[in-house]
């Protein structure tokens, strides 16, 4: 795929590294919450969510949950093994095959999208039971590209206690697990969800991820309109779709609306 | 019990019934959406709230969810049921028991917490996975009471897409449901998250909802001070653990904090 590389959007990072670590810290010793709960996919995003809570808090307050399905890939859980052994941190593995299974079992022509995001809210739940049992808190692993354009399922994937990563792009997510040392294998796989077979990030998006942040960027960071994004020498179209993504998303990215104010009831 | 009427947070219930009814069909016009997804456990706020959406959309835009759990009391799952017939909505059980107990076959000793939690967590994926089928939107059956001391479970019940009673403290949704029509029974029975058996929300919280939605009036939208507050008459320490609650619970209604902005790790 072509990397069009129009704006720079590389960051510093060991600036950056330092910044994350300082912030996992503090909202540790707000807390005094004890452990980092997190999943483990196998994936840049998790392995690099864990190497900066091992930075932070050390690798005996973390615990890593690989939990696959039966679907899952086997690099998917050899590659979050070998983060577990690298950094030599508490994980277990939770097989969510027959839990989402069972619940299936009553309608089992769900499609794939309502499979996928059955998985997502499991593991959320079992993260969460993890961590009520550890005194823990749920790292979630999401980036920026995923938050801005909503991918990722609502209190699934999307539900955790702080994200680590929220304020950097998938391209630059790349550029600090590589300062991290995370495993080339793992940074240079093609990004996945890994929720069914052949799923890949950039084919459901619709779009390369380098296109994605730098258009992201203009949109988001730079407050550009989306003409003025298109004259920067990206396709208008792909712009168009993504500005749409990021409208229709917004709900993922808020919590719930209410009627507000008890007294204007009154 | 004693009810200590110190400050008047009565409302004008059919202004209010107004008000959510519109902000419900606004929310439903908007993101074209066409039903509305609920869990139905018989108590007064997920009862208020399904009359609620069914004069905001009309009974066909409805389903209810009745989810019980093996210790769930006979008497919530024959005040859901009584609802859904009053009504004339569509409804089906799904009985969480063996998906909330497969879980925990590994975990036989976990805590009346761990175990409420889960199931929390397993309503909310459940009424995603029937949002998701039946192109709807979750309702979440929170108030304001609950959701200011963080008395629902995060990304449980606290998971949904909008919150027509998160406007109304406890007090208030009684006397929306009065003015509603729904059941006496619903509305005079003492509230419980019925995750376990004998489980009361005044005993769980440590003060009754009269004095707690008082209290958390002036606290929240008055905004005055704890000693202020105290000074009016309400006991010293409710005041004091009741603004803990509040503070210890921010977490909860917050979307996860990530350390931001792109530029700045440039």
């Amino acid at each position: 795929m072509t990397q069009q590389r129009i704006v720079d959007i590389s960051i510093d990072c060991d600036r950056c590294i330092g910044t994350i670590v300082r912030f996992i810290s503090h909202y540790f010793s707000c807390t005094r919450a004890k452990t980092a709960v997190l999943g483990l996919s196998g994936g840049v995003d998790s392995s690099t969510v864990v190497y900066l809570a091992e930075r932070a808090l050390g690798k005996d307050h973390a615990i890593g949950l690989i939990m696959p399905y039966r679907t899952s890939s086997r690099q998917s859980i050899e590659d979050a093994t070998m983060v577990v052994s690298k950094l030599g941190i508490r994980a277990e593995k939770v097989d969510i095959s027959a839990l989402v299974d069972g619940y299936f079992k009553r309608d089992t022509g769900a499609s794939h999208l309502r499979r996928g995001n059955k998985m997502a809210r499991e593991r959320m739940s079992i993260l969460y039971d993890y961590a009520s049992k550890f005194d823990g808190i749920v790292l979630g692993t999401g980036n920026k590209s995923e938050l801005m354009v909503g991918y990722f399922t609502k209190y699934g994937d999307g539900g955790c206690d702080l994200l680590p990563l929220g304020g950097l792009y998938k391209t630059q997510v790349w550029e600090v697990a590589r300062r991290l040392g995370v495993p080339k294998r793992i940074i240079t796989k093609p990004p996945s969800a890994d929720l069914w077979m052949d799923q890949f990030d950039e084919d459901e998006i619709g779009v390369s991820y380098s296109v994605l942040d730098q258009v992201l960027y203009l949109l988001v960071d730079k407050k550009m309109s989306v003409d003025a994004v298109a004259k920067k020498g990206f396709g208008l179209q792909t712009v168009r779709r993504i500005a749409r993504m990021i409208e229709s998303s917004r709900h993922k990215r808020s919590t719930p609306p209410f009627p507000k104010s008890t007294d204007s009831f009154k």
